[in-house]
């Protein structure tokens, strides 16, 4: 059976070393080898054993009725879409690890992939090698999933990890997770949440079978946690974690990525550095966790792999999958209930007759106070913080 | 779709409550309702919403051709395996929670349903409602898997997390467990670890692809852990674990079933009561970890409900799985290396005669000193152990 990459960066080049390392049990468990035939991309690698493979037009794989499968991970919407579109329409098999084209495209690919009896899959797009996607999929469906929260990004995830171990500020860890290549020169999608909000709208539209708009989604980074706030952390001794998370409200779900305060007894407390989890919370399940390397050039190809192994299997088959191109109107995020970590400068008489009962925190800090607010809406703090004024931050309170 | 449960305890009426509680769901993602017609038990249940189901002969539901897909949740190896046979051979979809029949059977229970077209599936029947086998079979596919670790047995892991919390001995921790009704009357199938040996037999199979036979596989259960022991446990931060191990070595792979001490770096130190959780190694991917509710009757029947899901979106074709009859040959158990912690009533100097340079572990223990020995092989260590004389425990250094 012949593949194709499309993209060898990264992840890409993970994907080519795998079917190489690996090559005999991917054989032994798709039926028969799996053939790299070509590899597409700008540039020529010459002297790399794949030389031979390079293309620079995506429509020879296309038009090349010997290739079965195509792996796409070059990253972004375009022109990954078009490219992927083209060998789908094609008849050709397609697995991604592209989380922005999963978010943005996916319901639309997979109809594509239907109607050509071909599969879109795509279980690299969230928590890299971790196998998430499927498992929704494929096993936990017997039960309603009221509730997934997710550190999906191992960049933030190892920020937070350094700046609790070493009580370091924001910046300076930035710079050293740049400096061992977890951070991009631009990290606004990591530090900022975009890339968490992408995984959890995948996420989420998996568990309801409608299309989840990434756009919908409230969403907050860490870029304004500060050394402070972890003190307070270790006073309440809890870890601030930035969750991707996603709850069954009102028949449908909402949806939020912020950084939370987590107990030590939260199955996510202790997932440091850039590991990855997910942890699920099925109506007759209970709770389950999914951990592992969730980023990174092998663990996220590895996926890819077990993406075309599962193709091989089903090579003239359609596998289904509940992900409809209707739009689900997520839940109103202003209506989530939760208690707040609220740290601000005005007096304890002002703070308890907006707030009421409240509990302070003490980490020592001068010139300002912390206290937890009691459960309450979003909307309700919200308010209420802008009555009190003077609040110089907010992380919400996690299980 | 018509279906029918086999023996109505616990797992069979958990399963008989979610195709009620979540019918929705599992019917749009089965693509059509599920509709229970027939519980096999010997009892009556008068009086029970099923009780006009109930059939005491399982040939009815093997002559019916209405019934589609057949669950078992009886135990035990016969007469589940009778049933289960004649079910297959009916044309009829199999899944079970059954662990002792996995273990016995699998190989070649998959393989009369391959030759009837159906399929025959068992996710409940490891690490109860967590995704393990189809993340195994589907997904971690690219991987060569190096070391599977696991906490498969909730009652030993309740018991263990209870000595180490309060300190108290086996048999009082144990007596709590019955009470609790974590623990069976005769406990000794979980407390001599049989239960987890079966459960990585099965494991083991998964990712050879071949049948390990659980009678090879060297298993210690805790009974003879101590009050003393933890102790020992807590002055090198370490936590005892139960741990269900498989190993690649030697071009084949090694089990084993025995306490392990953990670090509170290792994934599996902080699971803790009931719950499970298996660790994998994959040669790509790196470590990955699938955590919670590992037994239980709504958790164990979740997982029988997704595999009547999958099969429900399987009708006509069975699904590829690799686990042959042929027999694997494990490696040698008495190669595999280890460090062993080791109490013992002779005196350092003895000791360090025998095992060379140790490392001494302090817990004011009266009458006997604590150390835990170099790596060395299993083999190895007993010679030498053999050769000290007087050791009163031995438990293996985990990672």
């Amino acid at each position: 059976m012949k593949v194709a990459i499309m993209g060898y960066g990264t992840i890409g080049s993970g994907v080519a070393e795998i079917l190489e390392v690996n090559k005999e049990v991917v054989a032994k468990r798709s039926g028969e080898p799996l053939e790299l035939k070509y590899v597409l991309d700008l540039r020529d690698f010459e002297g790399d054993p794949i030389a031979d493979k390079i293309v620079h037009d995506y429509k020879i794989i296309a038009e090349d009725p010997e290739v079965s499968i195509v792996v796409e991970t070059m990253g972004g919407v375009e022109p990954a879409y078009t490219f992927v579109k083209a060998m789908l329409e094609a008849g050709k098999h397609v697995t991604t690890s592209n989380k922005a084209l999963v978010a943005d495209k996916g319901a639309e690919l997979i109809e594509i992939a239907r109607h050509n009896r071909v599969n879109f899959m795509f279980e690299a797009s969230v928590g890299g090698g971790i196998p998430i996607i499927r498992p929704l999929q494929k096993c936990l469906t017997g039960d309603v999933i009221e509730e997934i929260a997710g550190i999906v990004n191992g960049t933030t995830n190892y920020m937070m990890t350094k700046m609790t171990q070493e009580g370091s500020e924001f910046d300076d860890v930035l710079k050293d997770a740049q400096a061992k290549g977890y951070a991009e020169k631009d990290p606004t999608a990591d530090i900022e949440g975009y890339d968490a909000c992408r995984k959890i709208a995948i996420l989420t539209s998996l568990v309801s079978g409608q299309q989840v708009d990434f756009e919908d989604i409230p969403t907050e980074g860490i870029s304004h946690i500060s050394a402070t706030d972890i003190k307070y952390a270790k006073a309440m001794g809890r870890n601030i974690k930035l969750l991707a998370t996603s709850k069954a409200q009102d028949g449908s779900y909402v949806a939020r990525v912020a950084p939370y305060l987590l107990t030590a007894n939260h199955p996510l407390y202790n997932v440091n550095d850039v590991f990855n989890a997910i942890f699920v919370h099925g109506n007759m399940l209970g709770d389950a966790m999914f951990y592992g390397s969730g980023a990174g050039k092998l663990p996220t190809a590895s996926a890819v792999v077990g993406d075309m192994v599962e193709t091989a299997r089903h090579i003239d088959k359609n596998i289904f999958l509940e992900w409809k191109k209707e739009k689900l109107t997520l839940a109103d995020a202003g209506q989530q209930v939760n208690s707040f970590f609220v740290r601000s400068s005005a007096s304890k008489a002002d703070i308890e007759k907006v707030f009421g009962q409240v509990a302070y925190v003490d980490a020592s800090v001068a010139d300002e106070i912390g206290f937890v607010t009691s459960a309450m809406t979003e909307n309700d703090y919200a308010a209420k913080a802008a009555e009190l004024g003077n609040v110089k931050q907010m992380i919400r309170m996690g299980a």
